[in-house]
C-alpha cells in the first residue's frame, strides 16, 4: 500500500493519438471484399462506419492524428489517469522488480473503453448519424458507448453476449440507466440470431455472434452505423491516449519499462499501452518487450492460426489479416468475457508474427489467484479481463526474483472488477475451472479459412 | 460533460486533520455511561476503542490533529480526489447556479470511508491489536475497513444489516476478497442477535442493531476492538480531509461555495466536506449554508428529538447527545442502506440545534430520479445514499433559476453507485416507493428517552 501514484494535470491530455500504422516495418496485409477479394477503400467502409472513422482504419500515412476539442473535453471527465507504482504487490512478490501499472478503471465507467466509445459516438454525430449499433462481451464496451451516446444524443442498441448479460446484470443495468437497449445476444431480433438460435436453442453466446447482430441491424436501420470496440485500427487508434499519457508518467518515475503487458481480447487496451512505446523500438532508441495475455481458453495469439478470416459469426463483415480460431470458434463461459473473441485485430497479428511482440495464454484460476493478490496489496479489485495482464505481470516479476535482477515491467489495468464479483465469489467458493483447447477445435474451426500468402 | 476537474499533486493532501470541537459556539455535552450517568472519560472508552481514537473522540482542544505518515501514504491510493464542476448537470437544469462536486467515488472501494477506515485500523495495529470488528449497512463501510485490515493485518469481522447483505451481494463479496469475515446481521452468533430473532424471526437489521452485535463481540474477544465508520468524532475528525482538500481547490477554481451540501447517514461524509468550511463561518469570515440531506424514511435531523439516546440498537454503547429517532427506531428498506440510522453523531446534532446547519428529507424516488439525471449528465453513476445529496443540489439549483440568481453549490459525492445496480434496476421497472414515517412512530420510539436537560 505505499504505492506512489504519478499525476498528470488535465493539459497534459494528449492532443494527438499515435497511428502506429506508418512505423511498422510490415504493414498488415489489407481487408478484402469477402465477395472479390479485392482491398477495400475508406469509401467502401462508409455505409457501416462513419466516414472519419473509415478514414482513421486505413490511414497508413499520418503517424498523428488530431483529438477533437469535443472528445478531449470529454476525456476531462477522468483523465489523466494515475500510473501507480505497485509496491504492494512487489513486496508480496518480494521481487527486485519495479512493477508499474496504468490506472485505466478510474473512468466512471471502470475501463479504458471510454477512450474510444467518446471518439465513435463524436464522429458518428458530427456527420449526422442518429442511431448506432454495437456489440458488448462483458459490458465494458457497452456501458462506454452508452454513456458517450447519450452524451451526445444518439440512439444506441448494444448486442450483449447471453453469458455475460447472466453472469453480469449490474452491466446491462448501466447501459440502460444511461439510455441504451441491451438486447442478449444471440437474440431473434436479427437473421443472423434467429438462425443460431433455431441450430443451437441454448447457444450462450460469443463476442463474433453479437458482431454479426450488431452488424445486421446497423445496415437494416435508416441513418445508423455500427461502432466496434476492439479489433478494428481505429479503435486502437484512440487507446493510444493510455500510453502517450503512462510515456509521461514514466519520465517523471525516472525509468523505462523493459516489459510492457496489456491483457489481449480483440487488441483495444493491449494496443493502447503498447503502440505508443513500440514506436522507440522502431526507432532503435529503446528495445522494450511487449507481451499480450489472452485467455488459455481463447487463445488466438498463441495457438491460432495467421489467415484472412471475418470479424464475426455469420461472415457479414470485410475479409481481416488475422491470428484467429476460427470466427466459429465457440470459446469457453470464462468470466474474462471481454477476452471471448476469436481473432486479434491485423496490426497486433502482423506485430506477433515478425517477432516484434510476444503473447503469453493463461488458465482462469491463475488469472483470480492473481487477482485476488492484487487486490490485497494495491488495494483495487481488478476486472477478470485486466488479471490476464496482473497474471503475466506476476510471472515476469516471479523469473526477474529467480534471475536476481531488477527489471522495469509496465502493464494496463484496464478496468476494475467491482460488477464482477460473482465471478470473484465463485473463485471463493472453489467452482472455477480452467478450459482446456485442443489443437483438433482449432483445426476445425479454421480450415475453410482464407490463406493469406 | 465538459466538465471540468480541480486536481491537487500527493503533497497536496492534507498533514493535518481539522478538529472543529475547539470552534464550536456551544460544544455538544458529554457522552454518559449509562449506568451512573456520568461524563465518560476517555480512559473509560479504551475497552472499546484504539486509546488514540478514545482520546481523538473527546478531545475539544486541539484544532489540528497530525495525519500519521502510514496514514498519509496509504491516502495515496487514491487522494487527493478530484473536485469537479457539473456543467453537465447545470446545463439540464438550465441553472444560473454553479455546480461543484467533491469526487470521493475515485477511491478503490467506491467511497469516501476509507478516509476513517485506514485511520481506526491503523491505531489499532500500532497499539497491539490483533482483531477488530465491525458493524456495516450498504457495505461501503465494511469494504473500506476490509481493506484497511487486511493492509495492517489485522483479523476483521463484519455485521452487515440482513436487508443490504442480500440487495448488495457485490460488496460483501468485496469484504470478502479482501479477506474479512461476513456476517448477516441480526445473526444467531451474539446474545443481542439472538434476541431479537427470537422476537423478530423476519427482521432484516439494522445499523444499530449491526453495532451491537459487533461492540458485543468485541467485548468478548481478546486483543479485540470495535470500529465505527460514522456518527462520532473522531470519525468526523478522519473525513475533513474532504473540505481540506475541497477548500484549496475551490480557491483554484476562483470561487467559494454558498452552500454546502453532503447526505446524511450517521454524519461522516457530511461533516467532512462541511467542517474545514463551517470553521469560516465561525471567524466570520464567510456565511455559507450547510445542508445534510437524508432519507425521508428516516429524518432524525428533521423530525427526531434532541436527546440522550444509545448508539446501537441493544443499548450496550455510552449515551448520547443526539437527534435521534430512539434506537429501536426501525428504517424502511430503502436501497440506501447507509443512510438506515436513527441518530445524528453529537456535535451535528448540536450545529443543528444551534441553527448553524439546515437538514431536508428526501423521499426516495426523488433521489433515484436526481441520480438518473446526474449519471447522464455527468457520467458517474452515483450511490443511492450520494444521490440524497443530487437531489439536495438540484433544489437548490432550481430554486437559483426561479430567483434568477447565481450562486455557488458544492456538494460531496460520497461514492459511486456500480455495486447498487440492483436498486437502479427496481427504479427502471417502476417498483421503487416512498416511505412515510408518522409521527407516532417517532414518539412511539423517543417516549422513554433519557432527557437532555
Amino acid at each position: 500500500m505505499e504505492s506512489k501514484k504519478f499525476l498528470l494535470q488535465e493539459r497534459d491530455i494528449p492532443e494527438k493519438w499515435y497511428n502506429v500504422l506508418p512505423d511498422m516495418p510490415v504493414k498488415p496485409r489489407p481487408i478484402l471484399n469477402p465477395a472479390t477479394k479485392k482491398p477495400l477503400s475508406a469509401e467502401d467502409l462508409y455505409p457501416l462506419f462513419a466516414e472519419e472513422l473509415a478514414r482513421q482504419e486505413l490511414n497508413d500515412t499520418d503517424r498523428w492524428i488530431e483529438i477533437p476539442e469535443e472528445v478531449r473535453d470529454m476525456y476531462k471527465i477522468w483523465r489523466p489517469t494515475p500510473l501507480v507504482r505497485a509496491r504492494g504487490l512487489e513486496k508480496m512478490l518480494d521481487t527486485p522488480a519495479h512493477i508499474y501499472f496504468k490506472n485505466e478503471s478510474v473512468s466512471p465507467v471502470g475501463s479504458h473503453k471510454l477512450n474510444s466509445a467518446i471518439a465513435q459516438a463524436y464522429y458518428c454525430k458530427k456527420q449526422g448519424v442518429t442511431n448506432i449499433t454495437t456489440e458488448t462481451g462483458a459490458g465494458q464496451w457497452g456501458a462506454a458507448l452508452s454513456l458517450a451516446a447519450k452524451h451526445f444524443g444518439l440512439e444506441l442498441a448494444v448486442y450483449m453476449v447471453k453469458v455475460s448479460y447472466h453472469q453480469k446484470p449490474y452491466r446491462r443495468s448501466i447501459m440502460q440507466t444511461y439510455g441504451a437497449q441491451v438486447i442478449a445476444s444471440p437474440s431473434m431480433s436479427t437473421k443472423a440470431g434467429r438462425r443460431i438460435l433455431t441450430d443451437t436453442p441454448n447457444y450462450q453466446g460469443s463476442l463474433g455472434t453479437a458482431i454479426s447482430e450488431a452488424v445486421e441491424l446497423a445496415m437494416s436501420t435508416p441513418n445508423c452505423k455500427y461502432t466496434l470496440g476492439s479489433v478494428l485500427n481505429h479503435v486502437s487508434l484512440h487507446q493510444t491516449v493510455i500510453g502517450l499519457e503512462a510515456e509521461k508518467q514514466m519520465e517523471m518515475a525516472g525509468e523505462y519499462p523493459d516489459v510492457v503487458i496489456g491483457c489481449f481480447g480483440g487488441g483495444s487496451n493491449f494496443s493502447g499501452i503498447s503502440f505508443p512505446f513500440i514506436r522507440h523500438n522502431f526507432s532503435g532508441e529503446h528495445s522494450a518487450r511487449f507481451i499480450a495475455a489472452e485467455p488459455a481458453s481463447c487463445p488466438k495469439l498463441t495457438r491460432g492460426v495467421f489467415q484472412y478470416d471475418f470479424g464475426d459469426e455469420a461472415g457479414y463483415t470485410p475479409l481481416i489479416p488475422m491470428l484467429t480460431l476460427g470466427h466459429n470458434f465457440s470459446p469457453a463461459n470464462i468470466h474474462a468475457g471481454g477476452l471471448r473473441y476469436h481473432g486479434a485485430g491485423s496490426i497486433v497479428s502482423q506485430l506477433k508474427q515478425d517477432g516484434l511482440i510476444e503473447a503469453v495464454d493463461i488458465p482462469q484460476l491463475e488469472t483470480f489467484k492473481a487477482a485476488t493478490m492484487f487486490a490485497r496489496g494495491e488495494g483495487i479489485i481488478p476486472a477478470p479481463e485486466s488479471s490476464h495482464a496482473i497474471a503475466a505481470t506476476i510471472r515476469e516479476a516471479l523469473k526477474a526474483k529467480e534471475e536476481g535482477r531488477a527489471k522495469t515491467i509496465l502493464f494496463n489495468l484496464s478496468g476494475h472488477g467491482l460488477i464482477d464479483m460473482a465471478a470473484y465469489d465463485s473463485y471463493i467458493a472453489g467452482d472455477l475451472s480452467n478450459y482446456e483447447v485442443t489443437d483438433e477445435d482449432v483445426a476445425r474451426n479454421t480450415e475453410s479459412l482464407e490463406r493469406i500468402i
